[in-house]
């Protein structure tokens, strides 16, 4: 098995997280390095939906992308699969990644990228409490999840810019309504985009992908 | 609408929350009240599995449901208008409950139950770090997230007494392999007892019922 390198990320209790995620954000700004934070419940398909953001943007970018998990190192041997630059990040229990935290994670992973994407941990509570040090926020819910989960984690969906709904191909087997469910997102964050997308077949993937690319010129601009 | 009670639990900084937990349990005991945690991921259906266990042991216990959400009510308006005593819990965007918590809740519901379950705030990780002062506790994990879930919540998987996995009306839908999920329990908690159910139909709820009152017996025998 291809070696894996694997990180075990440090607890930082700083005074002020904000404004150390305003200082990475600086630094990256600096290497023109954008950071793309991933976040969602266990299972909603974060893994997959990266890979094919990864094989949209692929040639556009230099792209890695660091992996957070309390144990595993299922998701990074995926990546690494794939063929891109990948860290597995151990959180140790720990339900969320800071901004110090994912400067430990880049300083480990290395390189010289132009997009930098952080899977979160699979968790819609506390990962949307803390700024990473990214530019920009993503949140993925899935169809089986329901169409009620703005009411009920309004912090995640506040916090993120994009919202993709994944797994498509099932809503005719549930009870999910794509109108309620937007409906609930503008009540939570009417500037939030929505994606309805299948990662698995790829669906839907492009138009992200073209945002996401919009979304790292327009800052540049700035 | 019919009145529902919400409270508002406040945030307990004890020094020892597993302390105060075996004395819950002790209080409850007294009572001969059997205390349930029921964790999950968001959408996992925790409410519509509660609705399918409370509907097969009605008339056997006297039972109540605390619902405990960052914000909305809704899942206990569906418990209310399932005509079962309950309380909407809202924590004010704390990612679990816990012993001292419980406490606040049981004394704002009020009344004498045989049962009392705890919908747990959605989360596979904080949670399971925190003793409620229940005598069982039991996650709920869906065929739509995937059965590499016990490799990577580990915890919530030793914490758990009981596994139920949802959804398995979707099995032909999703890549998940019921052989491979249990061997992932296994691995985190080999005494861990797995009920495949479909709650929506309620395929399998009966034999969870059963087990369950199997259960609170065997604990007031000892």
């Amino acid at each position: 098995m291809e070696r894996l390198d694997i990180l075990d990320v440090k607890k930082t209790i700083l005074e002020d997280n904000d404004a150390d995620a305003n200082d990475l954000r600086q630094e990256l700004r600096a290497k023109k390095t954008y950071y793309v934070n991933v976040m969602s419940s266990p299972g909603a398909g974060k893994t997959t939906t990266l890979l094919r953001l990864l094989e949209a943007l692929k040639g556009r970018f230099r792209m890695a992308v660091m992996e957070a998990d309390i144990d595993s190192d299922v998701d990074a041997r995926t990546v690494q699969a794939a063929g891109f630059p990948t860290i597995q990040l151990h959180t140790g229990g720990m339900c969320h990644l800071d901004a110090d935290m994912s400067r430990q994670a880049m300083a480990a992973l290395g390189g010289a990228y132009d997009i930098i994407f952080l899977e979160n941990v699979g968790n819609l509570v506390c990962p949307a409490e803390f700024d990473t040090g990214a530019f920009l926020n993503l949140v993925i819910l899935s169809v089986p999840e329901g169409d009620d989960k703005p009411l009920k984690y309004p912090l995640m969906f506040e916090t993120c810019q994009g919202v993709l709904v994944n797994k498509i191909d099932t809503l005719p087997v549930f009870d999910f309504s794509m109108e309620a469910f937007a409906k609930n997102v503008a009540l939570r964050n009417p500037e939030a985009v929505l994606f309805p997308i299948c990662a698995l077949r790829g669906d839907g993937v492009d138009a992200v992908a073209d945002w996401l690319a919009g979304k790292v010129e327009a800052e540049w601009k700035q």
